[in-house]
């Protein structure tokens, strides 16, 4: 299979995952009955990148998720030289790169109702590799929530002999982690980058488990909490928590680094942060 | 003078300038009136950091500042190996520091008066500077504000040989500015560092006149807008811009950076990020 087939592949099923996505939660914003706000639809907007490709950002105001993004990008250009070191195969390709992508994070309305985060990726410099993960932001730990979701990836791993559950769950929680404050973002999940098994469709096979394995047990914990009651101080909760959030986006993310140092859509970037968050 | 009476001279005057200050704050929270909430009142805490040094922080949720503080902080010990080559004369001196100074960022309630940050510091190394400067972010630019601040630190500069206006506006103006969305933070003020004249007493002078003109005009602008009705659709703008200010204090800000790098009290540290933000 030829390098653009590969690319072809990729990205057609980072569409397809998007919209099996979108339309998940769609129905979770239909079938919240209860609520006073109607039920919320994504709007699509494409973007085109300067220096070569663009992509299109989903996004959604809804009543069971008050702001939730899904990104799509396929961009390829030259890194900056300062940026080059950070990036493996990045100096051999004078800079050349090549990415495409799915990019989602959700922030449910409701406090009890984990916020998430999953991506996968593709990367092709002068060397290709896949990277991506899921974790899991709960404001009020939820044990049987946690379990779900770390049995969904531990499910996912196990049958991709490319994949090493415990270094990558281990990867995720260090990975999602406040130096500054000692504490982690949340309760993990899995992080995998530099994913060159040598068979590119062993790699990519496990990819798609990872997308399919969040597509499967993410709405199914948010339907878990549907309707339930929570209180101001519950709310509060979580828009604090959310500022931490933030502060590991801007602070340490390196997804964010990534587009901002090579001109991706800000907007599009940045559209992982919470609707509404507080610093007491 | 030798430099430790230098250190404690520099240390007096920013306590001075953090009490008088907050007694001017305070006072503005008492003269508004026809609000149904209490005047605010600073609550103070002091912290110690591992490795030397400490400070006081000074907080306030009032009725016309919805959160402001004031940090004191007087830190010295060594600066980690891969921060050093960042600090003048931190190579030279083994990585050995001293730094002093006064922080403020205030976040108005009211829309309709302007955010503000101010801050003045003494660093030592294997050389020893002054810093600082005071800067405005309204929400709705107010030309007569924005004149009125500009021209309190264009006259603080004329007093003072040492100080040089326009190349110090001209650094604000490139200092807050947010390259990813080619915006500016606010309407700037002035900003500078490594101020390190020969004289020392002339570069403290001129700190003072800093101090003491940022004392004189932002609680004079608070002022002109007290108790002026605004929207609910100008404090969402509010909420909006307030954003840009977290993007600004954690994705580029080289106080915040030394501070986490530091080891720096992260409770004063952040005490900066406004009280609520919306990224919508």
């Amino acid at each position: 299979m030829e390098d653009d087939e590969k690319k072809a592949a990729a990205t057609a099923w980072f569409v397809d995952l998007r919209d099996r996505i979108c339309a998940s939660f769609e129905a979770l914003e239909t079938d919240l009955a209860e609520d006073g706000l109607p039920a919320g639809r994504f709007a699509r907007k494409t973007w085109q990148r300067d220096g070569g490709g663009g992509g299109e950002m989903a996004l959604m105001h809804g009543r069971v998720f008050e702001k939730v993004g899904v990104n799509l990008s396929t961009v390829h250009g030259i890194l900056p030289a300062d940026y080059r070191a950070a990036i493996p195969g990045a100096e051999a390709a004078g800079g050349a790169f090549w990415a495409a992508g799915i990019s989602l994070v959700a922030h449910p309305r409701s406090p009890l109702i984990p916020a998430t985060h999953m991506n996968c990726r593709m990367i092709v410099t002068g060397q290709s590799w896949f990277g991506g993960g899921a974790d899991l932001t709960p404001t009020f730990l939820d044990e049987s929530d946690a379990k779900a979701f770390h049995e969904a990836f531990s499910a996912a791993c196990a049958k991709h002999p490319v994949a090493d559950y415990e270094r990558y769950k281990r990867w995720c929680d260090e990975y999602f982690f406040l130096p500054h404050r000692g504490e982690a973002r949340g309760i993990g999940g899995i992080f995998f980058d530099n994913l060159a098994s040598g068979d590119w469709h062993a790699d990519f096979a496990f990819v798609k488990e990872v997308g399919c394995a969040f597509h499967a047990i993410y709405p199914a914990l948010v339907r878990r909490h549907l309707g339930q009651p929570w209180t101001v101080e519950e709310k509060r909760a979580q828009l604090i928590k959310r500022g931490r959030y933030v502060e590991f986006n801007l602070l340490y993310d390196r997804g964010t680094m990534f587009g901002l140092k090579t001109g991706g859509n800000v907007e599009a970037i940045l559209m992982s942060l919470p609707p509404e968050v507080a610093w007491p």
